[in-house]
């Protein structure tokens, strides 16, 4: 059965990346070997890593002041370079509490001795807004942190917030390549690999050059000038999955690039909007300006129509489109990956259920 | 051409893993999705890192007052995790110097304020014997640090250390399912996979549960009560690492377990260092006693002979015989996945090497 797959991560991927991958094993352009199986400090995985840093470089417009790296594991551990790295004049960071990540992001900066201040926070609407900063924040802030897209709550940044002279760190892992941002409004962006870019175990760090100084007494697994210095090869990285994202990188190329990309995610996501909007069953709860093209978050508001839904849909090849545990409900998550036509078939299925919901009652 | 991939990591892997691995390509057990597409919090997933926890307790023999996690990144990322958790009363670990990746423990060590001493150094005999300690260490340490196979340098422990009542915390990554060990006899067993098991990206914590304890204030991603509360998933975990994993330690049960491939890695390695020390041009400066399995370095004196031979090897298929960039000269890496056959192939190649090299002077 043909399935697409809603997850919100690891998720769906380009059919074309997974046939590259499967045609260059066992051995990778010749060598006899396969990918997993090539030196890091091989000229066949000098090229890879290369060519990914320059596709992605050209993909987002990456100014040359700024370093490209990539680094083992997700955002989670970001969360602790990154004041690390960037808070060491004032220990003392702000945060946009937008849902889970943030917070998560804020317990982390915490943990290794940042002051954490919340300039602003939608908890109180239950996250289906983005916060707002009502006055102007301070200077003394080493930096403020947003997540852009908020994968479990459903919300986006399309435009950024003003933070006059601050610098900006963004958590930008479910929407990374697949809506346009300017990264020269960013001091730094994280980006964890398994939405838009290939699978689990990478993550992405692009950070402005004066952001770095040398951090003598940071663990090097955890030290931006470390990895800036090694080409991030201080010690073996994550071979396979940078491969997978440069693949990936390739195919987002081939495909138009970023402004395709976002236009797709809009096209897609506006389908599932627009029939929510109009069904009397489902509502999509997150305000209108501030709703993510990648994660649609929707309810029923009824547990055991979600539970039949949920089940019904994947019966239909229809995958994972159950809410977050945190949140409950549905959500649809709409990567890059994610074909227009399963977000029609996904359309189609939830109009057939809420007319047979209907005959019901 | 048929090649043998000598390189120290990422390393050869079993063929069959490589196969079954293409095989699961583009659908994995007939779910439709990849197993790079699949959710960590699916029973699929579930059920690959149970059972490869499950295999891998039963290949080491495993007690139930361990646990065994599952962390991105290397082993690196553990020699700050390591004294962040377990260097908790004195804040002072002993360490022997057996080269480079002890060394790199003890710089790790000391980045997170730790002070460290070394025990003993074979630093003076170029580390090619391991360092021994010469009066019985203090109480005063929270462990010991060893490297129970040095990679770079060629030397294993066979036996270990006489410890007496001190924790022995030991890196294990070139040896790990290469040699067998009494779990017993550590607090604490780190590996990176890029070895034995499978692809880099991810690395194996096996820990007595009485070194584990509440850890409020470190970062979740270096905090070892929060991997085993969380059964290695607090964010995601490297799923396709995992899934090789798994695969890996099927196969090495099916070869017969750590026995069979202790076996054949001593056949391996004294095949060929039996041949190097009746060789008039090569030499094995590892002495005896101390010399490792899975990595075998020796050497001709000859920068010039050293290159001509390892490029007229890899010209033959036999890949990857260049010693460490620190170390100079020829290093075979030995592993699990190398069969006998390549071994007779180098073994071959080098005797023939020698002869022409004698007709030459």
């Amino acid at each position: 059965m043909e399935v697409y797959n809603f997850g919100a991560g690891p998720a769906t991927m380009p059919k074309q990346v997974i046939q590259q991958i499967r045609k260059d094993l066992p051995s990778y352009q010749g060598s006899g070997m396969s990918i997993m199986e090539i030196s890091h400090r091989s000229k066949i995985f000098e090229e890879i890593i290369g060519t990914a840093e320059k596709d992605l470089r050209e993909l987002l417009k990456i100014p040359n002041n700024y370093q490209v790296l990539f680094f083992q594991g997700g955002c989670t551990q970001q969360f602790t370079a990154a004041p690390l790295n960037l808070g060491k004049k004032y220990h003392r960071i702000a945060l946009l509490d937008s849902g889970h990540w943030a917070t998560r992001a804020g317990i982390e900066a915490r943990l290794v001795g940042m002051d954490v201040d919340v300039l602003a926070s939608s908890k109180e609407s239950n996250y289906t807004k983005l916060p707002i900063i009502k006055k102007k924040p301070a200077d003394t802030y080493d930096y403020l942190h947003i997540t852009t897209n908020n994968t479990i709550e459903g919300t986006a940044y399309s435009k950024l917030p003003d933070v006059g002279k601050l610098t900006l760190v963004g958590d930008m892992s479910s929407n990374f390549l697949g809506q346009q941002y300017n990264i020269n409004d960013f001091g730094e962006v994280m980006a964890g690999a398994q939405k838009n870019l290939g699978i689990a175990g990478l993550t992405i760090v692009i950070v402005r050059n004066d952001l770095l100084s040398n951090n003598e007494n940071l663990p090097s697994m955890l030290d931006y000038q470390v990895f800036a210095k090694n080409k991030s090869m201080f010690n073996t990285p994550p071979v396979f999955a940078i491969y997978v994202a440069g693949l990936v990188l390739k195919w987002v190329k081939s495909q138009g690039g970023l402004v395709e990309m976002e236009k797709r995610n809009q096209t897609k996501s506006n389908l599932l909007y627009d029939f929510l909007d109009h069904s009397e069953l489902f509502t999509a709860p997150v305000i209108k300006s501030d709703r993510s093209l990648t994660n649609v978050v929707f309810i029923t508001g009824n547990q055991k129509v979600d539970q039949d839904l949920i089940s019904q849909a994947a019966s239909k090849g229809l995958l994972n489109i159950k809410g977050h545990r945190l949140v409950g409900g549905m959500r649809a998550s709409l990567y890059n990956s994610m074909p227009l036509t399963g977000v029609e078939r996904l359309v189609d299925f939830l109009e057939k259920f809420e007319k047979n919901q209907r005959g019901r009652s």
